[in-house]
């Protein structure tokens, strides 16, 4: 049996969510009122600070309630939204209905998604053994340093390991349920740093012109083919992003050249791999190599948690969801290192725009996928 | 004979020109100076301005004294100076000696070999027939644009004509008479840009990076061999300057690429065969190519005007004259059109440099060789 409540009405939730502004990085008042919810539902609820400016302090909210032995489910999401910029047709931070959506800033990316958990958790049957956690960030649009890597640091610290973990992001494109997110690619960006000697192009033999040489590793980067993509995933791509030399003065061969790359990778590959083989294709040259790695890839091969979601989208909209591996990065790459992992939420059609707004409809239906998907898992 | 005076002094006369202030673009008082050197020896003086801001106005001087019928030897130069910058010694416009140096502004480059030049005039013999003429520009260490070209046609609208040109700039290196530039290498400047479609690196198939383009272009520029020199010229050279995009954000495929190349050519090309070649290139890539050319390359063969200037060097200071074409462009390159033409003058080690100065016995020597000159070519 199910609990009937209007506690349960995941729209009221997301107007409660969306109405406490929560710019990246955030903290407090939009915490509190989640907290709030899930402790009379018989949540344990450890909120906690990180970090410092310019990209802290951020908080996270870990919740988890233990019914008896069985699997443990997690639920993770971010309750941070980017700004809203100008130009709304109402205010961003007072959520609004307008025929069958609701307007304001998370509506999509991703409060509404949290609404609808919470909402799903009002309806599941009270005797399920097993863990159910949230893994809730304030840092998810921004640094992304603070937040979800401290919150698998306390869930270890209090002895929590999710089997099975579903990040509620928005990645529905044209109808709720046509996309679920096996994977990610990882991302690497690489700036290329060639050093030479100055001087006058009159007399080329007293300088030394970094720009051919770089213009050989750049060749030699171009002509990289990294892999043809594989069952998941497309092929891993690099892009030349930019190229910087500064010189402003028609007779000078300048003392130094620098190009920046772009990798989007898939599982075949990791980011410690690529920069070595990019600083190896340097260094033949003379060059250097400074690496940042955004992310690692991330693959969950098609199984029970992708084929529950899946199951659950089809009872409840009838639509086929494609599994996909396309986008960008989002926190499933630090999740996917405890427990299989998959992203399905809202349609993404406004999120990070004007006017973001959810269908009433999606809410109400998502939140019936996430009872279904939990309920499912937690029978085990 | 000579005619003795100390009008003829050339120390005398190089501290006159020196104490007139005349950064490029140059006009007035060191022309008012000069023309009243030069009416009393008998020359037709004509002053006239061109151009204007900000490579403009410039003053041109033109002088001509025929004596009867003969040959007509010419000696151009240029009384604009460079700016001097901060951190003299002495005021860089008030002549100074210290020990056995004349400071100054334009001491070597080239109000000195001006000064040189009058001297010897002095001490010309009165009786020898033919024409001498002196070009003098306020305009060659700047734009270049409205100076020696627009001489050339005052002295085309004059009926005159010159059958050897010696041109003042400063060619020594190590001593007083080591280096006769008879050649000097023409310049041109390309900018390359390639345009493409700008998008997000984790969909490449919705953009068109430019870079890769650019890269081809710039490969197949450096694989470029002109020539490999020949008896009188170094081999033509090229140099990539300039790498430009201008994207700062990681993420992002970028909308256009720019490259700037500089080419040292030498007479077995011209400026516009070149851009041809490198606009051919880039064409293949989808490239453009925009194209300045700074000078067309000359040379003047060994013959007898190299041979007059060497052999008075030789009587003067005992030093054997290398002949050079290496270095940059000068105002040669036009005279070029109208005779042969040598550049000679002052040891160039100070020039456009804090402290520029010029050994008195130089300017005294380099008096003597151009009156040896000029003497020797009248005389046919
Ligand atoms: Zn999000
Ligand atoms: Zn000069």
């Amino acid at each position: 049996m199910t609990i009937a409540s209007t506690d349960a009405d995941p729209i009221g939730i997301a107007e409660k969510l969306i109405a406490c502004p929560s710019v990246t990085p955030a903290t407090g008042d939009v915490f509190t009122v989640l907290e709030a919810m899930l402790k009379p539902l018989g949540f344990t609820v450890d909120r906690f600070l990180t970090g410092e400016a310019p990209d802290g302090p951020v908080e996270n909210l870990l919740a988890w309630r233990t019914t008896g032995p069985g699997p443990h489910f997690a639920f993770a999401g971010h309750l941070d939204v980017v700004p809203p910029g100008n130009g709304w047709g109402s205010d961003p931070f007072t959520p609004e209905v307008r025929g069958d959506l609701l307007y304001g800033r998370g509506a999509v990316d991703m409060k509404g998604a949290i609404a609808a958990y919470v909402a799903a958790l009002h309806r599941l049957p009270e005797e399920l053994p097993g863990t159910i956690s949230l893994i809730i960030t304030g840092d998810e649009e921004g640094a992304a340093v603070y937040g979800t890597l401290a919150l698998m640091d306390r869930m270890a610290a209090h002895g929590l390991r999710p089997d099975l973990c579903l990040v509620g992001e928005p990645t529905s494109s044209q109808r709720l349920g046509d996309v679920i997110k096996i994977g990610r690619r990882g991302s690497v960006n690489m700036w290329i740093n060639v050093d030479g000697v100055q001087g006058h192009v009159a007399y080329p033999h007293l300088a030394d012109n970094p720009i051919p040489r770089l213009v050989r590793i750049l060749s030699a980067i171009d002509a990289v083919v990294l892999d043809e993509g594989n069952d998941w995933f497309q092929a891993s791509n690099i892009e030349i992003t930019n190229l910087d030399v500064g010189n402003p003065t028609t007779n000078v061969i300048p003392a130094a050249a620098q190009a920046r790359i772009s990798i989007r990778f898939n599982n075949e590959h990791s980011g410690a791999e690529l920069v070595d083989r990019i600083t190896a294709i340097a260094a033949a040259e003379g060059g250097t190599v400074e690496a940042k790695i955004s992310g690692e890839p991330f693959l969950t091969e098609p199984g029970i948690l992708s084929g529950l979601v899946a199951g659950a989208i089809r009872e409840v909209t009838g639509v086929e969801a494609e599994l996909s591996t396309t986008g960008g990065t989002s926190d499933a790459r630090f999740l996917s290192r405890l427990c299989p992992v998959v992203e399905f939420g809202l349609n993404n059609a406004t999120m990070h725009k004007l006017d973001e707004a959810v269908a009433l409809d999606d809410l109400r239906g998502l939140a019936e996928i996430y009872r279904l998907v939990t309920e499912r898992a937690l029978a085990g």
